[in-house]
């Protein structure tokens, strides 16, 4: 394989995500994924544990950006100050919108492509709030600042696949609005 | 069948949560459920899609108290209100918590279960927004004012299981809480 090919790994995400949007979610098979990226069935299965996940192939990451991102915060930062850090560094991985929008066309249009986008975002939550009790925040709050980075992550996303323009514009916007709407 | 039996519906409910808690949700079959509660196989399908739906048999009923306390809320008061009421209300559903108890430790012991879990509580927040909107809330501050709801609920849950008390007080106070952390 030439050195300048995208790895194993994202060349099966890619192809998960044409094959989808050719010809359906439910059509597509890991064989005629693994087919489409040149490698073999049991390589897909050495980067991806089911069908569902090549269309979550950056949860990883996002995951350890927000934990960075919450942790390293100036420690004399407030914790919502450090949430919204956390949903900023998981924003900026995101800076192809059409990429997002195909996909985000696929999820919607299978139940457990979308069953499993909510574990996803509950992880995220999940993560926030131990980041943030990590930096001494107590629990109530902890979660409910994870909910509110995560909220504003996915309503950002929402408006970003609308609008376009930069993600992490859209949800530092929404962050903020978080506050702005309780506010009243 | 006597007068005074609780219907069908209740009754296979209340047969899957001893099920599970007695043996394991796995090691529970949809005809165990049935035989519990002293009906078919079949009448347990006319009450439940699958075996994980008599986790969830009361969320049609959480969702029209959501819905209704957000559209009756009086029109002068302002969104975040409004959404504090629909939070408040299904709070009101849930007074028994012991089996709430029971409930959520069934839930976390699987997988298929706290997906659709999750999905539940992702419809909560969909109809929260949509009855916002409703009201003439614009739809970012509606999606995050019913993402907030949802917030509220379940980390109001939480703190239920772990102290006991009034889940409507819980959660009043994890809503107030949403807004003072995110106040800093």
């Amino acid at each position: 394989m030439a050195r300048w090919l995208p790895g194993a790994r994202g060349r099966l995400a890619a192809a998960a995500l044409e094959l989808a949007t050719e010809r359906g979610y439910d059509q597509t098979t890991v064989a005629d994924i693994a087919a489409r990226a040149g490698v073999t069935e049991r390589t897909y299965y050495r980067h991806f544990a089911d069908k569902r996940e090549a269309f979550f192939g950056g949860s990883d990451t996002l995951i350890e950006q927000l934990r960075q991102a919450i942790v390293q915060a100036d420690a004399a930062l407030p914790p919502v100050a450090a949430a919204a850090a956390g949903a900023r560094a998981m924003a900026a991985q995101l800076t192809d919108v059409e990429h997002s929008r195909l996909r985000a066309r696929v999820v919607a249009s299978d139940d457990a492509l979308r069953e499993r986008e909510l574990l996803k975002l509950a992880s995220l939550s999940t993560a926030a709030a131990a980041a943030l009790r990590e930096r001494g925040t107590a629990a109530l709050p902890a979660g409910l600042l994870g909910d509110a980075a995560v909220s504003a992550f996915a309503r950002g996303i929402e408006q970003w696949l609308e609008e376009g323009g930069e993600l992490t514009a859209h949800v530092d916007a929404a962050f903020a609005a978080i506050g702005a709407a309780l506010g009243g």
